[in-house]
């Protein structure tokens, strides 16, 4: 036990008995609390970190493909046509994020998200925006994979597909419950599923392409109907990119890794530099591959079956095991994808709540070491969104990949801009930089070209977007993005205000209080009123006791019982002509702290039956609750209960007086 | 302002202020408040009374007889010649419990309900058991008769027929405001209804006996369906006597009368026999009309046409303006049934929680003089029943009754053993009894007779009734009964066992407190902690500060500030390695008050922050909130909230600490 002792203070430093949690149906469900100490430092390779980050990006090539067809659909299937070099463009945009972000991860070996990265190069205004962008997408990141998981399923038993909304919500609550037991990023189990999945694609995509060389290759057999008639005549500008917007989906999850570079070992950037090409260039090949192969096989989008499984049907001859497992290993995937956000989203709003930005409580590390409330709160919003859409992936597409390539595009802006600031350093000029790792680079230049062209050609998709699926659900979140930047900065306002006013800077000690006043309100004279008196007795010799007076036929009584208990304390009763307790009460009080003194501190000691069981409750009026409510905020009075439970006395004789 | 001044003790009345309750959307609705003295001393007389009490006791008329029918259709439309002599049964039981009844008014000028009855007369177990049935059967008039008044009026609109669940809600909610409102029992209002009704149901049973007398009265045109194919054989005793438990709803509403004899002019039980009499009267002419004619006109009960739309198509030739105002008429009187147990249930309801078997707050009498939490708490329960069953009459109907029938007999037995005690005075016996209303009268046997024929009669009735419907629902009743009865003997123990606890008898005076230990748990050093620590130091000078410390690198930061600002307190760390914050705090306190000396106090003085809006809490952890739950069990701890509200502080620069 360390005791520091300076000038009188005394502080001891206590290890506070060991205090072990108990067990309860928490610690059942989400297990037994962790110590600060044992938060793990683990670091991870880049076969394990593939599995780790890329759930989220790879998923994307279960729905990407389906969303493409979906709005082709609108002309017709002649239209698919055009599928194949929507992707090709899909995969160039993907090239150029990727090499935008290998600087990144190489610039920021720290991890650098869009808002760290904005926050540094860009101001607080960009990096807000950026943070509410990626905050909204990882919520829909969970419930779009999950409805596109259960979409899955469904393809494979259709007569679960009434069901879809429930097993969503249940599936993203089992994703919470694990994800508040904690689970270790850098646990092999992750790696399971990827790789699972990737081999599942690789076959049937490898038995199509090989089918198709061959000639061999069938079409759909019993494919689901278009989802609606065809109403437009021709393949216009506007759909093919909207059929592109759409796709871009693909491209979510890319960011996954420069968030994650600590969790890399060394050389970290190197190899989550690796990771990220790797990742990119599967991604870009499954994607291109499953389009291609769709519009071969002649697959329908629909909500009924998608199209990996029309694929897998198609190219392993029916729904044997090979299709099943497919199925299976593209929910898990999906699944994982989701379980990605359950790591980014808390960890992101408990950075921004660091900075001032969120609620402070989401700063807090529950018993398992995780953000337990930003877990709780993604999971809510998340189940929230999909019955609200009926767990429907097209429904839901319109709303996702804005905030996506919003963030994008900060991240890559802010990067230039990084770039440019090294210029000036290397042009000899002083730059004012918050964390201060600016360093000089060679070939700086070329770095901002390319980090300015990532962002350019974002930007851009970000503008198609908007245009395009505007009508669709979009502007939801284009309405939702500057809601929520206000909202972080109005929190900022709030706290700064808070802090500045609580700050002791240029605060002169206080004043010692003069004068203490207490006021006991007294319903009946009883022992739980001597309690109380007894307790006022201690805070101060200037005390007035209440009496609210609904029935003059009690106040005579009251006075006699006053005379011999009421220990010389003086007594006013109030009348009450409309039988109200709290309101003369109150007026009572605040004329009384009307004319206070200055330094005078008013204290309103209240009697508080504390009844043995909780539903006791409910035969006692909550008086002293009400009150305590109602005075909170008036300022200068302190409101004190003076709790009596009854176990302790024994019962003598029987009373009269109840409270 | 009287000042009452003994023995060094000043008691001052004050009338504070004459605090007038502001306008609010309260007083929109249910009107400015009444003072106590205001509480209305009306009498009415005969004519008036009759619309009053009858409502209830008339508007069972409207279902009555369709609840016999409905039993009878089990065997077929054969068996409805067993309506007749079954409602004549009815009418005699109804004749004998009137007589029963007679008596009642004339021993107990003061009000002599079943509750009041049984208290003087039978002790405290058959009284609360009146009790609960009263209470219970209050409840179902609420529910049967706003459910009949809906069937009404589908019956000549059958468009509604799908919103009658929520009609009826509605119309409870209506009957509720208009309560809070503060009905005055003696206004004229109340006759019209009852009246109009009167004048409809004789002009409707008059045509129809005359029709009927003629030989003009034909069958019902277009009747409704059987609501089941007859699926017995012969009318079996079974049946019948079913039938008439059913039919013994026209009973219910009798008792009003003998409740209510106060309002009465004098000479009150004059008045109120007198009333009474007319009231069975009219009540057994209309029903055996009604019932005669149904089956003359071939009526069929139904859930969708009421016997008495029925019967008015029949006798006016269709759905004319007559019609229509007989359907009005009788779903007024409902409502006005209705109405009556809003009168009833709060009344006797806050007569068991002045005797202690109900919460306390039953008898608190709102802004408007009346019994507010009653009327709610009605209203809640009957709006509950009418969605549990559907709204429908004949489904409520086998829980109905039964309390009635209970409280008749508990009522009509209390009544023959008060005369048997009025004998024993006659022969001399000392009696102790409890209210010493009790003098000689002639005639006692003969009295005694009729009240002990009534209660016999009651009594067989209740078997009958709970035989016939205990599998139809019955049993909830019979299941809820000793329950509730328990229940209020509970409450009553609680209250007992509180009072002696409380009791100042044999009570010496409390020591007075020698040491008062403050503890003040301190999250950071600002000027809300300084505002607490000023306050704990007018409280004692025995303080210590503690602080959870689940961060250790803030330890050595607080330490510095502390010994600024500390004002040389002690300071204590609890280390939290698993970032706990209440509970190593509790448990701290409890190792104190585990070594504490006697007569020693122990104040926690927690800082809370006042956010100008509520909504800011969002933004705070609310453990000054949570450490008072938690605390509040523990004996001999007082919690003190010192609330710092910002709005007084100026703010003097950016700080970096804020809670």
């Amino acid at each position: 036990m360390p005791i520091f002792q300076r000038d009188g203070v005394t502080t001891v430093l206590r290890r506070s008995a060991e205090y072990e949690p108990r067990r309860s149906w928490r610690t059942w469900l989400i297990g037994r609390p962790l110590r600060t100490a044992d938060a793990p430092h683990q670091t991870i390779g880049k076969t394990i970190g593939l599995a780790v980050f890329a759930s989220d990006a790879l998923s994307s090539t279960a729905y990407a493909t389906d969303e493409i067809l979906f709005v082709l659909a609108a002309v017709g299937t002649a239209a698919f046509v055009y599928a194949s070099p929507i992707s090709l463009a899909i995969v160039a945009l993907l090239a150029i994020v990727t090499v935008s972000y290998e600087q990144t991860i190489h610039a920021y070996p720290g991890g650098g998200g869009a808002y760290i990265v904005a926050r540094d190069n860009l101001g607080e205004l960009p990096a807000q925006t950026a943070g509410a962008a990626l905050l909204t997408d990882y919520i829909l990141t969970v419930s779009v994979s999950v409805a596109s998981g259960v979409a899955q399923i469904t393809s494979a038993y259709p007569s679960l597909f009434p069901y879809r909304v429930p097993i969503s919500v249940g599936l993203v609550l089992f994703i919470m419950v694990i994800n508040l037991r904690g689970v270790k990023e850098s646990g092999g189990i992750f790696a399971i599923p990827t790789y699972f999945f990737l081999a599942m694609m690789f076959l049937t995509v490898g038995s199509g392409l090989t089918q198709y060389l061959t000639g061999g290759l069938g079409i759909v057999v019993d494919p689901p109907h278009l989802p609606r008639e065809p109403f437009m005549q021709s393949v216009t500008l506007f759909l093919v990119l909207h059929a592109f917007s759409n796709g871009t989906t693909a491209l979510t999850g890319v960011e996954a890794i420069s968030n994650g570079i600590t969790a890399f070992k060394e050389p970290r950037s190197r190899n989550a530099g690796i990771t990220l090409i790797w990742m990119s260039a599967i991604l870009g090949t499954l994607f291109l591959s499953i389009t291609f192969l769709a519009v071969k096989i002649g697959a329908i989008p629909s909500e009924a079956e998608t199209v990996i499984s029309q694929l897998a049907r198609t190219a392993y001859g029916g729904r044997g095991l090979l299709y099943l497992a497919t199925i299976a290993g593209t929910t898990l995937i999906l699944i994982m994808a989701a379980n990605t956000s359950f790591a980014d989203f808390p960890r992101l709003s408990a950075l921004l709540a660091a900075d001032g930005f969120l609620p402070r409580q989401l700063t807090y590390r529950g018993s398992r070491l995780v953000y337990s409330r930003g877990i709780a709160t993604l999971a809510l919003i998340a189940s929230l969104l999909i019955v609200l859409f009926g767990a429907s992936v097209t429904a839901l597409i319109p709303l996702y990949a804005i905030g996506v390539f919003l963030s994008f595009t900060l991240s890559q802006a802010g990067m230039a801009r990084r770039w440019w600031k090294v210029g000036q350093l290397a042009l000899g000029k002083e730059i004012r930089e918050r964390g201060s790792t600016l360093r000089y680079e060679p070939r700086w230049a070329l770095k901002m070209m390319i980090n300015g062209c990532g962002a350019f050609c974002t930007a851009v998709v970000m503008l198609i977007f908007t245009t395009t699926k505007f009508r669709d659900g979009a502007w939801i979140v284009i309405l939702l993005m500057p809601i929520l930047v206000a909202v972080f900065f109005s929190i900022h306002y709030h706290y700064r205000d808070l802090a500045a006013r609580l700050s002791l800077e240029r605060y002169g000690a206080p004043p010692r209080v003069s004068r203490h006043r207490v006021i006991l309100p007294v319903s009946g004279v009883h022992r739980g009123t001597l309690a109380a008196l007894r307790y006022a007795r201690c805070l101060s010799d200037d005390i007035t006791a209440v009496h609210i007076c609904t029935d003059p036929a009690e106040v005579e009584r009251l006075n006699r019982k006053w005379e011999s208990w009421g220990d010389g304390i003086r007594l006013v009763v109030l009348d009450s002509p409309y039988r109200l307790f709290l309101e003369p009460l109150v007026a009572y009080i605040e004329e009384i702290a009307a004319q206070r003194q200055p330094n005078e501190t008013i204290t309103i000691v209240v009697p508080q039956f504390v009844p043995r069981h909780w539903w006791h409750n409910l035969a006692h009026s909550q008086a002293a609750m009400m009150l305590r409510m109602v005075l909170m905020f008036k300022p200068g009075i302190v409101i004190t209960n003076v709790p009596y439970q009854l176990d302790n006395w024994p019962a003598t004789s029987e009373g009269q007086d109840s409270p």
